[in-house]
């Protein structure tokens, strides 16, 4: 059940692989039918597609699997609903304008409690839907708003902005599953957390790394079905699951991750 | 060159035509060959489809033509670029979150000197490009925001927020052309202003409005080349030139409608 797939490389890349596999795991038979969504972020803005239905049935997946635009950092979800009814306003991934830039948030896991405005405060941004993912977005906005407006025109630093990441993911993990991936179109922040099986039984890894950034050679991905139509280059990935038989990493629980442009900046555990 | 439509209607309506028609507008002979977006509202929310490319090349607009999303309230923008690099963050329509719902903003004409922050002050948005719509767009939703946040989980009355539209769209009318197109997700909001022809010459008539809310027979469109598949309903649409043969309204200069549902709630001139 792969849910959360991030990338993030130096150079314009095309993601065909992502979504047909996402797509794959989202239905026809999958239990994640209820959206999907990408953030393809270009030139410090991002499109956002989103459809509140299964992506293996949906024709915009299949548009973009032809004619997706190549984009350094991308940020896709596919969703199983648990809070929210099956809307686009509770499809993910969430974006918000935060001091002059797109910032995309996608979350796997449940927040029972996220919506106590007092533990959580929000900031000045509001949730259009129900889902809890959507009030963790808005709640983890509110923390960096600060830090964005301080600076003016400026980029914060990024340790300043992983502490901040870091801080709102411990305190949601005290609530439930807290894997999220997060960008504000500069840095992918990555927040890994156990996975629980529907099914039930253990905890699952929450989240997975691919870590290509020192890669000599041009990854051969032509096995596992991995179409990255790019030019050898930095590139990292993050999944909730393997996508192909590399060596993807397992995250901890409450491991951070700060990318950019495919490169691994911080590894906070 | 039509540059600007809008269809707000009772019933969830899949509107084809708007796009091919402006597409044609568009390119590949047209002038307005710097992006395209068109924002569909659903539900509460809004699907924000753009493209920093010509309508009449996209592959999305042609995807949008076969499985466009039904939608009560579409707002669609040609670009022809005048401020601002052609790039995703310059292409229109604007999408900025207030008070929990999708506001989006269209604009045509001119607006040299909306940068002096000092007489077009912002509130909590921010542009994320360069262009000169993208600031009037923060500096209307800056003026908006203490109503959306006054009324907390409520929505403003109609005559409180059409005031406001109309002492942005008066401030904004002295730099220049300022015909624009705004939604809050529960009204659409018109202003009219002049437009210039780009080869000189008389200014000419800055938008029309069809008003269909009051038509008894469902409306034979058949010659136009207009696809609007849905029910007999109250249906009003907008537009930078009349699209077909029926009676478009001239809007005059200043002039700011108020449409919910199809239907024109309020007329100011």
């Amino acid at each position: 059940m792969c849910e959360l797939f991030a990338m993030s490389s130096r150079a314009p890349t095309s993601v065909s692989f992502s979504l047909t596999r996402l797509a794959r795991r989202g239905g026809p038979e999958g239990l994640n039918r209820d959206g999907w969504g990408v953030a393809f972020y270009t030139g410090g803005d991002a499109l956002l597609l989103r459809e509140p239905a299964a992506a293996g049935e949906s024709e915009l997946v299949r548009h973009i699997e032809r004619h997706g635009p190549p984009s350094e950092l991308v940020i896709s979800h596919i969703r199983q609903a648990s809070f929210g009814e099956r809307a686009l306003r509770n499809t993910q991934p969430f974006m918000r304008e935060l001091g002059g830039r797109a910032h995309a948030f996608a979350h796997n896991g449940d927040l029972p409690g996220i919506d106590n405005a007092s533990a959580f405060p929000l900031g000045h941004h509001r949730p259009i839907g129900e889902s809890d993912s959507e009030i963790a977005c808005c709640y983890l906005l509110g923390q960096m708003q600060g830090l964005w407006e301080a600076v003016a025109s400026e980029v914060p630093a990024v340790a300043d902005r992983a502490d901040l990441v870091a801080e709102c993911a411990a305190r949601m993990r005290m609530l439930g599953p807290a894997n999220f991936l997060y960008s504000d179109g500069d840095v992918l922040f990555v927040h890994a957390d156990r996975r629980f099986p529907p099914d039930g039984g253990e905890p699952l890894v929450g989240l997975y790394v691919l870590d290509r950034s020192c890669e000599e050679e041009v990854p051969d991905l032509s096995g596992s079905g991995v179409i990255l139509t790019t030019v050898q280059q930095a590139l990292t990935l993050v999944a909730s699951v393997p996508l192909t038989d590399e060596p993807w990493q397992p995250l901890a629980r409450g491991e951070i991750l700060a990318i950019r442009q495919g490169r691994i900046l911080e590894r906070r555990s």
